[in-house]
């Protein structure tokens, strides 16, 4: 069973990403250590000891339509209304609202835990969280007054509507309408499709934040705009109104996140009778709701990166547990009686170390980036430089971090051999829930375009520069250390960013001649190139802090592990940005 | 929806793995090129319209226990008939007992589409025709008399009763006991698990093999027995008898090949009545059972290759069927009207040539180690070098075609998006189906052990350096060809090669210098590095064929791609094997 690892985590948000260095600079207000141990620890209790129990009970049971209303599985109503009684919804959301204005890094860190608890139950206030961020930023007072409270106390939660079946990554190409009424409301009509958290039993309120189109709208995605439309109406006294005109039509039968409905929802079908049309308002200006959205979407694809280190830590613990338990054969050298514990046979530490490291790294690039975001808030004088750093990271975090969910969760269910297959071992789960990761919120390939054409030309390509030099710093640091344990740590750190600075060069160089189809052929091998990179260079990083002699120890001996056996793939990937595309492009003939 | 590729299976069979030379050299008796032919478009059309239609009820309904009878899927039953009436479970049994004697290539290529059709369904005929084979060797005059011929006919079907809860891996520590009866026979008593279609209602006979103890057997794999236990006795005039004291406990609940029962089954427990003890029969020797079993094992390996290859080939079909239809956003060069289809986009490019490629490898590998297993029956004077031949592919074709199995049905959901994770599209289950391959029969761990400490110092390392004789010529006769298709492939066919050859040394090195866990250390990679290296070995042997130029052009242009971005990893793969031990003996603190 899960167990949150509170001290992994106060370790790599202190000493790797930034934490103390913003406190002692006092950048975080009066957030002082005490107060982020004291959240830290309740976070894991209740983690540990509400949310992972249930976890499973939600895979087996799922969320499921009954009579045109979608009941949670057993427990997660409950669940949800003490999790929000301890305020944890509120984490980040503003003071003036009720929230508690506590930084972003925190509510990572947090995310983390609910998610290794529950990936499917902590989606739910991963939405609303995202709606109050796109309501505080681009919501008129009006609606701010209504709506923000009950959304950041997590009485109300909220959802995001942008797929339709045949706009996915694609959103430009959606065909839900808005219609103008005289009083400054909107009506909606259309389908929704892949609707988390869509429709529930948790809260009696759910308020929806949907994509769609004027009448008169351009078209593509400058003619997008965003509309917030309520379950049921809302009167001014805050008390509920009317049902509005949007249901949930179906659930989907998915891979994992069963506890999670995902729902297709339908506007403006008159099913409650009276007037057609979903009543709607305007969030932000007509045509411009796809700014609104990437105001929410850029942090969502932060907190769907948490997804996947978080179900790689749980799927790490749980296979480090039973690879000491399950006793089979003899592991060379082993000296004890009978069978030795599998984590003994060098194959299986391999997997388990694997894992450990990608787990660790994801977390650090995760947080690091949670860290620019907060900065960029709150920095004073370098808040340009904060903003790159949080844009370059954001795919890094998605992509990677998910990506490792998926590898480690695979990785956890070979090592429980047979009994990873079955489904009552709870291993599988774990690569059912994290297949969807690198899906959503812009799959992977969408961040590796993202990171190659939009965040590498940031300050004409002198932003990322100036993070190798600093990647550069860690592996100079490693060397003059002169620490034993970090074995061949610091020759590897060179080379990785080496191929990294070489592959990044390469890119920018390919666009500025405008070889767009060269530049994305490597893209998600570059994307990868940097995560690895980064891994090494934080793990390093962790090594380099020195706060007590065992955890220092361990901490050097996984960093080692990674540069000596998991970087060497960083000159393949290099390899395949540079030299990659001729034969890609080539290779399509046999597509047909 | 599956369609056969017969045409590729033709050209790898014949070209690539050997077939067509054997055949010239009339090594294969009176088998022709027509009847090839004739035996894969048949097989090849069952496989399509009649077991893949099958494939999603098998998956959704799965295998039901009902008042302790296994009901199979709802056709299933029908669909077996239909398939054993065919002729399909005999293709390579004994002509002295109803087979058709033909070489294990034809069967494997079939497999291959059998469980491309449906894997649950394919995995019940894998384990008669195991049984076969084991009976065939070892079993007395009388057992094959009263079992083969129903055996190879598929009236009946046999399963291998190897795990219990303590003894997976180290099958040594199995419990279950037999007792002798003055009547020759045995009585068996114990508890076996992971019983693949251990019990069903599609023959009214199924043959257990079993691995037990005699009260004064050796401790440890030399105490070992293999048993015959049918589930009915079966009279002199092969009339069924009363029921024997077995039977299925429970089904496990699985991540994926649903359709397949996997029981528990329980010997002895007097559930019928009469004296407790189920009745058995000896398989060759007493304390021999494990060399009994080792002969249907090592072809079982090769058979859950086919497995890899085949969702590899399935998942593969349906990605880049999806690819071309679904449209989103506009490629770079895409002058059409509209979105593009995703296939346009370069990253998507790239997730289906290496599924394609992955494909291709591993179907390679695995027909040239079925044709090993052949030649080492049928070749005169050079039996040993097949023999050996065999036993170094057998692990690769195995491991590498299960992992490629894992990695090309999740980059198969990945091409889907968000359909990918609905499971009713279909690209999840194979993902679910694909995940098991890589442990059972050995995990690919295991694999990597046997490889490196026992196939590796075969005739004193000689073999394998003949055998990286043989690929050093393929990158002699790429070269040679001046063909520009090829791009840079003899040269990245060299250092592939050379990583190989280096590893392989390495090891050999360490291995004869007593260093156990240094070699074991490296098993996995170096596993992955031969596999690899094979690739791009054999699709340069396909590409050099030249048989029909659009076909070759395909071929060429493909094996380039996984020669230039494929291959690059072998550099990696060989870094961990030499210089990866040591960081990984030291991060095992990490672990505590």
């Amino acid at each position: 069973m899960y167990k949150a690892p509170v001290e992994d985590i106060a370790f790599t948000l202190r000493h790797v990403a930034g934490l103390s260095d913003a406190i002692d600079k006092g950048l975080l207000g009066d957030l002082g250590e005490d107060l982020v141990d004291a959240i830290l620890n309740e976070a894991g209790r209740f983690a540990t000891e509400e949310v992972a129990p249930l976890a499973d009970i939600g895979d087996r049971q799922g969320a499921r339509l009954v009579d045109g209303e979608v009941k949670t599985p057993d427990g997660w109503a409950k669940l949800y209304q003490d999790w929000i009684a301890g305020g944890w919804n509120g984490l980040t959301g503003p003071e003036e609202y009720g929230g508690q204005g506590l930084p972003n890094m925190l509510n990572v860190a947090a995310l983390e835990m609910w998610n290794s608890g529950a990936t499917a139950f902590a989606l739910c206030p991963t939405l609303t969280m995202g709606a109050v961020e796109a309501l505080s930023a681009h919501g008129s007072p009006e609606l701010r007054h209504k709506y923000l409270a009950k959304l950041i106390s997590g009485q109300w939660t909220a959802t995001m509507n942008l797929t339709e079946p045949h706009a996915g990554s694609d959103v430009g190409a959606l065909k839900s309408r808005a219609e103008r009424r005289d009083d400054g409301t909107y009506r909606l009509f259309g389908q929704k499709i892949f609707i988390t958290w869509g429709e529930h039993d948790a809260t009696d309120n759910i308020i929806h934040l949907v994509l769609a189109r004027l009448p008169d709208a351009p078209a593509g995605t400058r003619g997008i705009s965003l509309f917030l439309v309520p379950k049921f109406l809302v009167n001014d006294d805050g008390s509920l109104g009317r049902r509005n005109d949007v249901f949930c039509h179906s659930l989907e039968h998915k891979m994992g996140i069963h506890g999670s409905p995902t729902c297709t929802m339908i506007y403006g079908d008159g099913r409650f009778g009276g007037e057609k049309g979903a009543v709607g308002w305007l969030v932000g200006e007509e045509n411009k709701g796809l700014n609104c959205m990437f105001t929410m979407m850029n942090n969502a694809r932060l907190t769907v990166g948490m997804q996947g280190v978080a179900i790689a830590e749980a799927a790490t613990q749980k296979a480090i547990a039973y690879a000491m338990e399950r006793t089979q054969g003899r592991a060379p050298g082993w000296s004890g009686s009978g069978m030795s514990p599998i984590i003994e046979h060098p194959d299986v530490a391999r997997m388990l170390l694997t894992m450990k490291a990608l787990t660790q790294g994801s977390r650090a690039i995760s947080y690091a980036c949670a860290h620019a975001i907060d900065m960029s808030h709150r920095a004073s004088g370098d808040k340009q430089h904060w903003q790159e750093r949080a844009a370059l990271l954001t795919p890094i975090a998605k992509s990677f971090s998910t990506d490792a969910g998926v590898d480690v969760a695979s990785l956890g269910i070979q090592v429980h051999g047979g009994m990873g297959f079955i489904e009552e071992t709870g291993a599988a789960r774990f690569l059912r829930d994290a297949r969807i990761a690198p899906i959503y919120e812009g799959t992977n390939g969408i961040q590796a375009i993202d990171l190659v054409s939009r965040k590498l030309p940031l300050s004409n390509g002198d932003h990322v520069k100036g993070f190798l030099a600093e990647l550069r710093d860690i592996a100079d640091q490693v060397r003059s250390s002169n620490l034993d344990g970090f074995g061949e740590t610091a020759a590897r750190l060179d080379s990785a960013i080496a191929d990294l600075e070489q592959a990044t060069g390469w890119l920018l160089k390919v666009q500025a001649d405008g070889k767009v189809a060269d530049a994305l052929s490597g893209a998600t091998p570059y994307q990868r190139l940097f995560g690895l990179a980064l891994t090494g260079s934080y793990l390093a990083k962790g090594g380099l802090a020195r706060v007590s002699d065992g955890a220092d120890e361990r901490r050097i001996a996984l960093c080692r592990f990674a540069a000596e056996n998991l970087l060497s793939e960083t000159a393949a990937l290099k390899d395949r940005v540079i030299n990659g595309a001729d034969s890609l492009a080539a290779a399509r003939i046999a597509l047909a």
